[in-house]
């Protein structure tokens, strides 16, 4: 079974220096994950069901199974990105594994 | 630029008839909607940040660019779609707009 880790960052304060370091440092970190098939980095343009633009950005990282998301997550790579996640995910923005469905 | 909606589902307060109505009648409208490039659905595991498991649910419908997504959400297989979220989506889903990077 598929897992993804989706990520939903809130708005930063500082959109232009958010997006630097997510492009620019961030996203090369997450590329060096063991383990990980592929990751997709989207950002939020509208709230269509009239609500909040709670989340700006939405980071989906997929593995190949629970345990490959664990192990990639607890490897050096993975503990370097979840502490630059740590560093720069505006208060609020939150991580969560899903199970994908065929 | 490839565009899609994000729906997040809250916790249910019945998961087995949430998940028999989504998966057997929600999914198969989604399905009709036109324009629909593919979509996917993930079930929420588990909030590896220690926080609440605040969803349920993560669907993902993809569409080429924004005027495809436009134009299938307002069509008549996109207007029963979203008549259905909103019969069955529990309080405090939410629904996005995201733009993919590539």
């Amino acid at each position: 079974m598929s897992v993804k880790l989706v990520v939903l960052y809130t708005q930063p304060g500082d959109v232009a220096g958010f997006d630097e370091h997510y492009l620019g440092v961030h996203g090369p970190l997450v590329d060096k994950i063991p383990g990980l098939e592929r990751w997709e980095s989207a950002r939020v343009v509208a709230a269509p069901d009239g609500g909040e633009q709670t989340y700006y950005r939405v980071a989906e990282l997929y593995f190949s199974d629970p345990a490959a998301l664990e192990a990639g997550l607890a490897s050096e790579e993975g503990q370097a990105t979840a502490g630059d996640f740590q560093a720069i995910a505006p208060p609020g923005s939150r991580m969560f594994v899903a199970a994908v469905e065929d």
